[in-house]
């Protein structure tokens, strides 16, 4: 069976990039993967620790997802969200009961002392899944989002107001004292290839990449080390999403190659879906490699095969006789 | 309707309690009853704050509780402590989901700075329960059985061990230092009628009755002022609970009489069962009046029945208008 030798580090938001990582794990060995996730979006509800970005890679990678909205378990339950209702608390962000669980042993562990790391390792290890799922960062970045009203929490923005307001700024509270996690580095140092998943640029990628060292790191051209990003826009229109918005209220264009831009200093090659090809040359006017592929994933196959391509263009594949 | 014109305070433990005050809340207005609940089972699991007694008596006084068990909730589910379990939690207290929206509620509160009187009082409200129900003190007490496996906290011994470890000592840590807690002690100053329930006289009433002036304050004869205890031993045997084997092993009577001399110096009255009446001269020996009743509370007539003898006890029906 074909397979790449090297290492592999893939950054990482939510359901977009969940998709792309499951690809890769299903090619990759556990020590060849390291998936490092977006935190900007961990918010405190009801005292507990969530994680949306990590936890949407761990359900996935375990298996355990709801195949419905790519993000929770498959066959959750609310009781806990009713019943804190009744409480009276804030019950717009929702919670599962299975859900909950992993918040309340995150928290736990955290409060005892673990690091964002450790206690991602540990929910792995116990939802079987093999390949690292590391945060960017063990210190806290806060995504903020400067709306027409107010500045507002990534959730706040993101969930109770359904991306509605009009966005003004983006901005990473936090970020500039934040270091990457040891993991992280680990893997930035060793990676053969790095894939930017298809995430919000602004929301998912944009905080990893605004931790200290990291952008200057991965705009090193280096022998040896290929950067692939995958467009997470498709016709003008984010696959899921707020980007497209955002990026347009930012003054970015909201296109594939609006996104190539954000990335050229830090890529050599840009996956654009097929119906994007008439970007290419543009997409290569800056620098970039510009592929066309098919980068919509609803099957399992069809993440696997844009994985597959992403390796590919690692050069990788050889064959295992 | 008859009704009795005075202010009760009633101290209590878990189910026996709730039962007696679930009948008193059935005949006394919201300003004349304060239950005063033992905290010294408290424990924490998973990171959150739960106080099994305060629970069960707002599940009860909520007409929520399970009526199967007497604590917990009717129509529970327990997907978040599968999850937990999953995660490698120890999950040996059953907790349901909808309780554990409670103690994420509760926790959530103390770490924002409420104090246990307040959240507790929170809780009721949302619940719609309108009678005063306040833990001992704000301040944390913890009972510990002394046992021939080792020094265990309350739960460890209760649940997890099933109560099955033979009890050398029994300890209140942190009672010394604990103040009763404000609501407690405006309603031990206001009292006509001060009721302990039909408790375990050692792991319920007990952690109450150590903190600093409550005994000395119950001790002193107070004209106008009633004590009245229902003997939580019916014909040699707890109606539910290790009361009878702790008191046994710990050197005490496991009979009405028993429990009646633990609390010599501080009731006036003491209530047994029907079944015990012929405990009654030694008790009238103690200096404590012998009142026999039927004390089994099986259904709510039960419960509002005992708790209109203690009011009459305490000669407070008047006919209204």
């Amino acid at each position: 069976m074909a397979h790449f030798s090297g290492k592999v580090l893939a950054l990482a938001g939510g359901v977009g990039g969940a998709k792309l990582a499951l690809g890769l794990s299903r090619i990759l060995s556990p020590d060849q993967l390291t998936i490092v996730v977006n935190t900007g979006d961990d918010e405190t509800f009801h005292g507990l620790h969530v994680s949306p970005d990590l936890d949407t890679m761990l359900y996935t990678l375990a298996g355990l997802s709801n195949p419905e909205t790519g993000w929770g378990l498959a066959g959750e339950s609310f009781r806990v969200l009713e019943m804190l209702n009744r409480y009276g608390a804030d019950t717009w962000f929702n919670l599962g009961d299975m859900d909950m669980a992993t918040h309340i042993r995150r928290t736990q562990l955290l409060r005892e002392g673990a690091t964002l790391s450790e206690v991602t390792a540990e929910l792995c290890l116990k939802l079987g899944v093999q390949h690292r799922i590391i945060p960017m960062s063990d210190d806290s970045v806060r995504t903020f989002i400067g709306t027409d009203q107010g500045e507002l929490a990534m959730q706040d923005y993101f969930v109770r107001l359904r991306c509605e307001p009009t966005v003004a700024s983006v901005s990473y509270m936090g970020a500039e004292d934040a270091r990457p996690s040891e993991g992280f580095s680990h893997a930035l140092e060793e990676a053969d290839l790095v894939a930017l998943c298809p995430s919000n640029p602004l929301l998912s990628t944009g905080p990893i990449l605004v931790l200290p060292t990291v952008r200057e790191e991965l705009a090193r051209k280096r022998s040896g080390r290929l950067r692939v990003a995958v467009s997470p826009i498709i016709g003008g229109a984010a696959v899921r999403g707020p980007a497209a918005r955002i990026m347009t209220d930012l003054g970015h264009d909201a296109t594939s190659l609006g996104v190539a831009k954000m990335y050229q200093d830090i890529c050599d090659t840009f996956v654009i879906d097929e119906q994007d090809a008439k970007e290419a040359p543009a997409i290569a006017g800056l620098g970039v490699k510009p592929v066309t592929a098919p980068t919509i994933m609803n099957t399992e196959e069809d993440k696997v095969a844009l994985a597959r391509i992403i390796l590919e263009l690692g050069g990788g594949f050889q064959h295992d006789e």
